[in-house]
Formats: C-alpha cells, sequence, structure tokens
C-alpha cells in the first residue's frame, strides 16, 4: 500500500524522530549557569503543551523535502519555546491561577521570576533562530513577536467591551496566535528550499490553521472539562474577554436572554454559558473554526502529496475536532 | 588648536547630530499599529535616561572610523530600548514604585502593560538589530540578553544574604550591566570595520566601563539625592540587594558597628548609610570603580586619536564623577 493512501496518518508518529529531537534542545535551551534558571525554565517547558508547534514546523520541513531533522527539530524547538514565554508572561499578565494543570509559574515562583523567564526562554530562542543563517527569518520572527504584544494590548483594551466587533476579535487572535503559526509554516517551507510561492502557501496554511485553532481554544475555554484542559474553564470570561462564542450570543440573543447577557458581569458563569449556548454562539464557532480549516487545507493543495502533507492535514483536521 | 588637543570636549556635543537621530529612531520604533502601545512605549522612553549606551556606540563608531550616522544612530537606539525594556521589566520585578522620576510605567499601566510593552520594546530593538546584515550581532545581542535575564534571577537568589560574596556581586553586575555595554562598544567597533584585536579591546572597554557604572549606580543608590537620580534612596537596601558599599561596611565594620549591621533588617535605612560610610564603604567603592575606569582607558591605548576617542574617555571619567 503506497503511503499516500493511508487515510488515518498519526502524525506525531511519522515526525517522532524529529519530535524527540525538538524535546531534546527544548531542554538544552532550558540549561543555565545559574541553577534557579534551569529549574524554572525546565519546570515551565516539563508543563508540557501538545508541542503542536514544532508538529507542524516539521511536517511542512518534510512537506517541502527538507530531508534533514536537526534543523527542523531546532526551529521547531524555537517556536514552542516563545509560546511558553508568551504563556509565562500572560501569567503575569492575568493573574491566573493555574495552567496546563500545574501551577502557573507566577504562582509558583512569583511575577519577579515570571518575568525573568519568560525573558530568558524566548532570548534563547532567537538564539536559535540565529543559528538558520537567514536574517530573514530573524527580522520576521522579531515582528511576529511585535505583533503577540501588539495583540496582547489590544486584547486589554477590549476587555470587558460587549459591544466589541468581530473584528477586533479577529484582528487580536490573527496576530496573537495565527502570526505564529504562519511563521511556523513557513520555517518549514524554507528548510525545505521551498519556492517563493510554496512559501506563501504555508505561511496562509498557518495563518489560516493557527486562526482554526484559537477560535476551538476559545470555545475550550467555555465548554471544555477544567481536568482536560489543565486551567480553570472560562477564565476568558471571568476575565472580560469576550471571544467568538461569547461575541456571537450577544448579536443573536433575544428578549430576556439578550438583557441577561448584556449584564453579563453580574451572571453566573454557568449561566452565560447556558445563554451562549441556546444562542448557538458554539455552534457559529465552530463552523468558522472549520470555515478556517478548510482554508488552510485550500492552502496546501498544489503541493506534492505524501505523507507529510497527509500529516499537515490530519493535524488540521484534529486542531477543529480536539476537546482539550 | 588640533581637535585632539582639547582637554574638555563635550562628548554628547561632538555625537550631537547622531544622538538625535537615534533620538527620531526610538521614537520610529515606538510608533505602534495600536495606540495603547504607542503611548505607552513613548511613555516609557520619554523618562529620558541619559542615553549613555547610545553616546557610547556612536563615539565607539567614529573611533573606530565609521563616517556614516544612520546605523550607528540605530544600534544605539535599540540598545537604549533593551536597556528601557530592562528597567520596565525590572520594575515589574521589584515592585519599586518611581523610576527616572516619572511613575513606574508598572504604577502607571499595571503590571500587565509593563510585561508586554518591555517585550515590545525588546523586540522592535532586535529588529533594528536585524537591519544590520550581520549574524553574529544578533547572536551576540541574544546572548547579552539571556545573560541580563540569568544575572537578575542571580541578584534574586542572593537577596538578604549578608554572607554574599564579592565574587557573586561582581558576576551579578557583569551580566546585568557590563556585558550590554560590551556589546554596545563592540557594535560600534563594527561599523567602523575595525579589526578583531580592535573590536576585542572595545569589547574589554565597554564591560570595564560598564562595570565602573554599575559600581557607581549601586553607591548613588545610597548616598544620592532623590530628586537628581529621579528615583527613591537606597530602593536597593530596602529590597535586601547589599551592593559594594554594604558588602565592604559588613567586611570592615568592627564592633557594635559590625553588629548593628549584621540586623540590618531591623535598621533604619539612615542608620545603615552612616554605618557604611564609618566602614569606608563608600570610598572603597569608588576607588574600585576608579580601577574599573581605569581598566577601560587601558583597554583604549593604542587607538589611534583624535575626538571620538577623547569623546571616549571623557564619558568614562564622567561616569565615575557623576552625582546622578
Amino acid at each position: 500500500m503506497s503511503e499516500t493512501l493511508q487515510p488515518a496518518l498519526d502524525p506525531h508518529a511519522f515526525a517522532q524522530s524529529e519530535l524527540e529531537l525538538a524535546e531534546k534542545m527544548i531542554f538544552e535551551a532550558c540549561h543555565s549557569q545559574v541553577a534557579a534558571v534551569s529549574v524554572g525554565a525546565a519546570h515551565v517547558m516539563r508543563a508540557g503543551g501538545k508541542r503542536l508547534r514544532p508538529l507542524v514546523l516539521i511536517l511542512a520541513a518534510k512537506a517541502c523535502g527538507y530531508g534533514g531533522a536537526e534543523r527542523s527539530a531546532r526551529l521547531g524547538a524555537a517556536v514552542e519555546l516563545i509560546h511558553t514565554a508568551t504563556l509565562v508572561h500572560d501569567d503575569v499578565v492575568d493573574e491566573s491561577d493555574t495552567r496546563r494543570g500545574q501551577d502557573a509559574v507566577n504562582t509558583f515562583f512569583g511575577n519577579e521570576a515570571s518575568v525573568l523567564m519568560g525573558d530568558y526562554l524566548v532570548c534563547r530562542a532567537l538564539r536559535m533562530i540565529a543559528e538558520e543563517s537567514d536574517l530573514e527569518l530573524m527580522r520576521s520572527i522579531c515582528d511576529v513577536i511585535v505583533s503577540m504584544c501588539e495583540a496582547e494590548v489590544l486584547q486589554i483594551t477590549y476587555r470587558g467591551d460587549l459591544e466589541n466587533t468581530f473584528d477586533n476579535y479577529f484582528r487580536v487572535i490573527r496576530n496573537k496566535t495565527a502570526c505564529l503559526f504562519s511563521f511556523t509554516a513557513r520555517a518549514g517551507a524554507h528548510l525545505g528550499h521551498a519556492s517563493a510561492a510554496v512559501r506563501e502557501r504555508l505561511a496562509l496554511f498557518g495563518l489560516n490553521l493557527g486562526t482554526a485553532f484559537q477560535i476551538v481554544d476559545d470555545i475550550l475555554d467555555l465548554t471544555g472539562i477544567e481536568e482536560e484542559l489543565g486551567k480553570p474553564t472560562a477564565a476568558d470570561l471571568r476575565e472580560g474577554k469576550f471571544t467568538f462564542p461569547v461575541l456571537h450570543a450577544i448579536r443573536h440573543a433575544e428578549g430576556r436572554d439578550r438583557e441577561s447577557l448584556l449584564q453579563l458581569s453580574d451572571a453566573q458563569v454557568d449561566e452565560v454559558i447556558d445563554l451562549v449556548r441556546t444562542a448557538g454562539g458554539f455552534q457559529a464557532a465552530y463552523d468558522c473554526a472549520s470555515e478556517y480549516a478548510e482554508r488552510a487545507l485550500d492552502a496546501l493543495s498544489g503541493l506534492s502529496d505524501g505523507p507529510a502533507l497527509q500529516g499537515l492535514r490530519s493535524v488540521t483536521a484534529r486542531v477543529v475536532e480536539r476537546r482539550y
């Protein structure tokens, strides 16, 4: 049976050796001459996460013909370090108590160390990206992190705003999440020496995949099970971050439901979630995420088929289907 | 009169046009599509600071024969942005209330925005450094920022430790402050296409200058006048950061003075400062700073004389003489 006909290819298994190498590099990056830094960084990175970004980078590189392991593992590790650093800084930002089933780093180490640990991880990651002799990659990751900061500030300014627009919501999630996915997929294409056109396709794939991912993340924040998510449910809602399902409900609820939603801060979280469900907020959000996933798949069309491309398709499907 | 004979060359005046350009670039870097980011970043950067690092970079570049203005101004601006970002993150870290005579950014915007603002400034700065088509520069600044984070963590671990060693103190100030000065001076040499040997000399100059600078900073924290410093005096002491003068006093005080110092946390700040003075802590610290300044000057010997080199010498003298 040809590999291209395997319908249920497990992308993690296909990229296993590179993922293991990326994991090794992540922990090498945690190693510091200062013992407290090593302990803190390893604690943060050990908390896990799905390593989705390294997986996407490794698969994109393979899909574009990169035959090695080291460079895709290193760039994948770097992207994961950057992603985790933003979570660590986000924990300072949001004063949340739990993240990924462990104590948030700021609860564990205090705000001071969390800020420094995030800075450390980002700069270690940038140093790894600088190993690639490609200044465009360097410039591009700096731009992406700048966008991520801007998006986080935007999100603060929109907090508690019941009349916030979908445009604003999409602007935030694009810059906060999708741009890093876009960088990730394009960096894979870079390793495969793909043409400019193919790099753009991969960048577009990542942008749409990241958008779908964040919409689903925002749904799961409201509907997920705390033990599965590894963080408290409805954290966004409690912080006044109104995401797709809530914004949809505010627009589509009628009568008393609508009035209740407009006095959202007085309502119980469970009550709000029920109102959002009744107004079709979750279904609409899933539909929207699926649409972005479709766009991501479209961006891949025309690339030569094979297990790596199948892996990217499979990742895309799982991003929408996941329940945690 | 030959320029080389001017004894009292004003380094700021000599580098004025480049410093103005650097200032312009600093504020361009603050400009973001997100209004709140522009406001926050400009607020932070407007608070001023001496722009000592851009000055050193510009003078080092001139001393090594760089005839332009744009690249030294841009790299100088980038280093200043990085330095300021660490102060902003430090304000989150140390919960200090005032910095540079304005409200600390975390008092003004809250911790959340301070973290993001620091991240934003660092990444804008790195993006500016990436304009230089030199990956070594990129790698080196990432390493420097990693060291700075490590030093800050070290400083936290030593907090309140009356038996902390001078070795540890110097390790902290080298990584926290001197490495960035070293990068700064070497980046100037890079712009002048200086030989490897000259770059190393400039790097050594910066390392020693930065060490002298930080020792004086630590003295002024204890002896400075709040209005001149633009921040509360003895902030380090209150936070349990024991710097050169205090470490010296702990070793050299005798009898009851020594006992009082060993129960430092119970004593009044003014009382501690008196004890440090009596034990010769300030004089010893000034002597040590002067020694590092001498080493900085030694590192410059052999470079071709001229107003730029005179400027660097003059900056070195001022770093030790300054009272704020």
